[in-house]
């Protein structure tokens, strides 16, 4: 058994919430408050047995991971009127943390 | 010194808060925002010394374990009436992860 | 790589999350609803390199220690009327886990 925390960004958490359902990972979604580098992010406390680690790891990492997507940006400059082009931005990534349980237990 | 994180049922929790309480065990309880499988759970945050792992272990079993309840059920049925008899049903239970710390400091 | 749970006074928690910020470490503050012994408390949650740890307990130690503080209190007597004098409490203080972390990812 082990105990993974999962920290990704809000807007990849109800698609991981989602994943993590249809295979029937059972996890907590801990509510946080916004540190100063963690501003709209989620956290998922997930138990799990070992031999299943790896498939939470490639569930939060297919559905959470770092990527490059094209935005339309508009900026307007004092010139020459404005002009509207694609952006390329970062968005979501996952930081996942995987801990030694010694005792697991249901009651 | 052991970190124990539990998740027991909503309706549990006032119950073994007050346990912990009475047996002097101090605890964090986290919020949560439901999970798929997890709505209505509470999960409690306990860092407590080795010797007192058990007893811990013991005052979750007793007041958050999955046990039976007959309630009594109202069915309206289209046909023929109502009727009102007692269904056993699951109520209770919690998961339990018992992790190692490596350091403990109080300042 | 280790997880840190470092739970402080409510009061410190703003001044302790800038200093983290200053000193670029990364943390999650938890939502936590008052346990009998943890009202007013806040939690953080610290994935941090073993050549950190340290930095950060000093961190905690220096923005979230126990120390004195000596109040004016105002203490009025049914008898001969108030009298204000300076009181010596207990303030802050800090409970510290340093936890192990078998796989750490950044995805
Ligand atoms: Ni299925
Ligand atoms: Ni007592
Ligand atoms: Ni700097």
């Amino acid at each position: 058994m082990k105990m993974i925390i999962a920290i990704v960004q809000s807007k990849d958490s109800n698609r991981l919430r989602k994943a993590f359902a249809n295979n029937h990972i059972q996890m907590t979604q801990l509510s946080t408050t916004g540190g100063f580098l963690r501003e709209g992010n989620a956290t998922f406390l997930i138990g799990i047995e070992d031999e299943r680690v790896q498939d939470v790891l490639d569930i939060i990492k297919k559905n959470a991971k770092s990527r490059e997507q094209y935005v339309t940006s508009q900026m307007h400059m004092d010139v020459e009127g404005g002009s509207a082009f694609p952006v390329n931005v970062q968005i979501g990534g996952a930081t996942v943390f995987v801990m030694p349980v010694e005792q697991f237990h249901k009651f």
